[in-house]
């Protein structure tokens, strides 16, 4: 049996991020679980995600806008928002708290 | 491309609940990903949980203890704890919060 691994999401933050912070959770060769940690920040401009594999993402603290570009509108994602991206659905994150961190949990997987 | 599903894991919540309430949120091949919703309910007395899969769980809101077979403690669980039981590993949910509702993500994989 493999050990027991063990955690919190919302410890071990550090209080200056100048960039994103991503922690991998969990990582088989089928999926990867990761935390993502953003204060203020944003996917650069003009730039997009393009996954080879699918994302189920979740903002468990904070606000974010997230835009998909196959929909008009910057979905505005509170704290339980959770949304399936398809694999090769461009998106981008608008916008994120800058008040507050804010913490993602992403799920990507084959 | 598959269509994009979104929702929200603290909305949907019924005021009673008898029983604990599972919502599958994702399901492929190699993976489940489910909601949980627990009101002061336990696994029935004497019963473990022994599953196939590996389980990655986190609780989200309220509070649980929960003990798993080679611990000598019940685990008090709270937002954003986490814990990877590995298949097979026997556990069991001995208490969850009376006073408001438990909110558990659960991902089991191959």
């Amino acid at each position: 049996m493999k050990n027991l691994v063990a955690g919190n999401l919302f410890t071990l933050i550090p209080a200056d991020l100048p960039q994103e912070k991503f922690d991998i959770l969990l990582q088989t060769p089928g999926l990867r679980l990761e935390r993502i940690i953003s204060t203020d920040q944003a996917t650069t401009k003009g730039r997009w995600y393009d996954q080879d594999t699918d994302e189920w993402v979740v903002l468990l603290a904070g606000r974010a806008g997230l835009l998909l570009e196959n929909e008009a509108k910057i979905r505005i994602m509170e704290p339980g928002d959770w949304v399936l991206i398809p694999a090769h659905c461009r998106h981008r994150v608008e916008w994120t708290d800058g008040e507050q961190k804010t913490v993602w949990l992403a799920l990507h997987y084959k």
